[in-house]
């Protein structure tokens, strides 16, 4: 089978495709032939060797993605041939609370990653996804959805009236604006390109905030709050914005912290507004395959459509993975076999 | 002012309109000139002597009702002139658990109701409403509505994807339909009339069940939930719906006990199946004034109007009590002034 | 080995020593040789054919032991040669809400019991014990001190100063007081024998009430807490207790639904008192590995000991199960090998 | 009566003994004659003119306090003459989520404070408090007690087997110390003092960290609880310990955040621990009177007993407050009547 390593290096450049044997299935395990691939950030960071870059070289990267069960090891029982299938993320974290054991069976890194023509996976690391989706869109699901899903409805309780304000246009942020409109919120955008704060008033956002003109957009936020304040906010660029999203809450409200975008650590976080607010700040590490069930019965049952940014062959993966450093994009980027 | 009383004995029959003087509003308190009413089965309980009977000769009947502020009292500050406002049903719960003090405190027993032309409350009693309903969509919120969003998103903490049950076309009923859509919920609506179900359809139930041709329901809806069964179950009947609901109920499911329509007993409530389901069942009586305020944020951010099944004028509130008496309405029966 | 099974019909007079060979663990299993077993009034209901009676033939009943890991399948690595573990009731509920599927995962049926001098198990099917405990107090814990612990602590969320009320003095009831008295609570035990409430005040419990000499023991508990009612309640009587369970109640209080010793169906159960005490009942079916791994650290960090009515040798184990029968003991009724 | 004002300036050079009327109470106010009062490190702070500079002129500091009820206004009936007493810190904040109005009814800044022979309070301002405590210990509760119980109990749900972090000796690690023993926590103090933490540990402190010796105190956290790190951690410090308390924190686990005694901005918060740790930040600022009637059944029930640091008189009220500003001290500080 084809597939793409990390060879004699790290970066880009180092993303080569080879030839390796396609595997066989033990007791338990499916193997899996792929249709459509996802990428995240996260995906960069482990090819220049941000993530256990001891354990990089040779490795298959890219965590998410879609395919069609084509064998089953002895006793694999919960699905059957042909069945379409995503990997999750953290293979071993199933339902309740995560143990540390839990993130190092995380695909991508430190295991093997997907971006190849077939993978083989523990049946107890698959679900299936929603039958209305296209490859691609199903590709979508694992990191951005599950995190966005684990933000906005697990950990944010978020229901009909709530304000909820997400940042840019990347993926995790356009799935939960989709899944706070499912919930009955009202929803504000912040972005740096108007063009993107068209298209995601298009997808339902009800407000968007432009910071290129308005950097201070927490004050906005309270405006179209009539200064209460949002009911929870999905932080992604952590240094940069921390502070300005406590500044942008409501006295109660929470901020699930999912990405660090703009910098790993914050410049003097600000403790008095924080207590002020009676701010609850909770980090987030994608989810467990119960919330990625749950996550496909509300994407099933409501017909929700995955914003997707652009399509690549697998051919031209790499390209793929350059789109995504340009940090420029919306929504999605996949690659389909 | 006109007033209707309950005088002389208990029944419909001895509801009658009397002249009584337009009270003057003391420190914190607020006139307010009632514009439309609505009906709850309570309030025949309390005119047929049901509740606090020795305490029903001479009471203005009826808990649910919009108005205009005319007048406030000293240091009355919530408020001002003109806001158009609902009285709390139980005036003294504010937020958080109730306490037995706070039952003292409903409307329309024992205290006087608002079946006349302006009443005095507190106005820590009162909440605005949503500027996009009409008086007699306003009048419906105070029980019906309240007892919903308790239900289905308070307690319920129903989410995108969940499948919820309805019991019947009534108020408390069209209202948990309307708030588990707006969370993204499949809703299964229980019926004997196949004309009624055709309107729930139509205000976007994603199933009917007509109960008089399946009398066991809980089966369909195993069915419509490919045997996994239902999150949530608004249980307005009681006696003759309880075993069924837990019967219905996914593992681990809840069931919202609102009413007690067909029975306050049950015989032979069946303990094995609630333990096999892991049930929940929580028992439900209105809400705090603090749900009755983001209930109001979720029906005014997503424009919900309110089904009403008739409208009658003030000097007819005898006829309008009579028809919620047959039991056979959809949504709610209201009196505009 | 040696081993008890159910042949040739139901009863304790078909209870027979059997000798059958001892497994070889496959992979990710556990060969364990039993120490020590304790009974549940399940295990009655089982060898009585009330629980799957045609898969009962043949069957090693009792569901609750502890003993030594001796051998280990391929792959198996959470625990190694010499630990010493239970199994856990519900062998495949890890963690989170359970499935339908859990169910058929029950050990001493319809999967094979522990009464027996080995037992193969599923490694992630076992827990290690607190080692302060002997081994016949270790055999007590995966039903009733998961049942007690998952009704006090996980759902009930017992608190320092709530008061809670246990009912009777068995396994469950011994536990749940001992896991409120640990979380800081006010503890009252109703028994029908005053010997038993001596012991439980011994253990404890703040008060007891003599239910032989006070029928209407609601109205103890409501003298005890000044009118204001339990907090929670753990109900292990069923048809005979859970109205007078909801009387007891504080507004807003819970009932977890663990027994239905009095009878499995409640007559006439009231909706009204349920509604005005805004009360919530919630079945519990014994508990996760999550739950069972939490109270073990309960256990271990307090030193906490269960309640052990009495020690049977192996080849008594039917006197044992006679014991049980009964329905007159105090805590649990343990088997040693 | 007498009384001490913050005038003409900050600092406690400027906290002056005067005299003033006794003031009567209005509708629904009651008149408190004060036997105790307790410091925070907040009285401090206002009286330096941190919090409302402008409104500190004439202001009577000092939020915490205990007394009798002498006389109650028109309407007053929650408390009788005579009763014992605690001032809520934030009077309006009855119980729900708190509201920005809230912020604005706290006593001793904005609102006058007790440290005076009198203050009249709204009748729902008080708090009965447990006989058992003696009018020193009593005035300990509002603002520390209920911190403590906020982090510990409502936000923390801390319970039998966790392990907690409390960080020093101060008012509210104490009782965050003593709240997490009666719910059956392990509890590990850090200090700067070897006597202190001597001093915790005879108040059942299951293990002292002295941070002068081992200032990686997170390690020891992860050392005591076998690398799996703490449940809870209590963090006073703000600047210097955010970071710290998140590294010792389990998976999954919670940090309140209740004080900033380092310094109210955290240099560098780090977001990838956080989001390794999936670590919830709660911001903790006192709590409702919900929560201090809960707690107060709490301490009734269980005969806790605050740690006192020193007693002064009311004539030596600014000794008592330098004693506060030094920062060295073990619970708290009082002054009585």
């Amino acid at each position: 089978m084809k597939a793409y390593v990390v060879r004699g290096g790290f970066g880009l450049d180092h993303v080569v495709q080879v030839d390796r044997p396609i595997p066989e299935p033990g007791p338990g395990q499916a193997l899996v032939r792929l249709k459509a691939l996802s990428l995240n950030s996260r995906d960069i960071g482990v090819i220049e060797g941000f993530y256990n870059p001891e354990r990089t070289e040779g490795l298959i990267p890219v965590s998410d993605g879609v395919g069609e069960i084509v064998a089953l090891g002895e006793g694999a029982a919960r699905f059957k041939l042909g069945d379409r299938v995503c990997g999750i993320f953290t293979q071993s974290w199933i339902d309740g609370e995560p143990t540390p054991a839990n993130w190092t069976s995380t695909l991508g890194s430190p295991l093997n990653g997907l971006l190849a023509e077939y993978a083989m996976l523990p049946e107890e690391g698959l679900v299936r996804v929603p039958d209305h989706l296209s490859d691609a869109e199903a590709a979508t699901l694992p990191c951005a959805a599950v995190t966005a899903w684990h933000a906005v409805v697990e950990e944010g309780q978020v229901r009909a009236g709530d304000t909820v304000v997400v940042q840019g246009t990347g993926g995790v942020s356009m799935f939960a604006l989709q899944f706070a409109k499912l919930q009955g919120a009202q929803v504000i955008v912040t972005s740096g390109s108007g063009e993107k704060l068209e298209r995601a008033l298009a997808m339902g956002a009800d407000h968007g905030i432009l910071y290129t003109e308005k950097a201070d957009w927490e004050n906005a936020v309270l405006a179209y709050t009539q200064g209460r304040g949002a009911d929870h906010i999905v932080d992604v660029g952590g240094a940069a914005t921390l502070n300005r999203s406590v500044a942008a809450l409501r006295v109660g409200g929470r901020i699930s912290i999912v990405g660090l975008l703009s910098g790993a650590a914050v410049e003097d976080f600000a403790i008095v507004p924080a207590i002020l607010k009676k701010a609850r700040l909770q980090a987030i590490n994608v989810g467990s395959r119960a919330m990625f069930e749950s996550m496909n019965r509300a994407i099933g049952h409501n017909g929700l459509r995955p914003a997707i940014d652009s399509v690549f062959p697998f051919d031209e993966a790499v390209e793929a993975l350059r789109r995504l450093k340009t940090g420029s994009y919306f929504g999605k980027i996949c690659i389909t076999l």
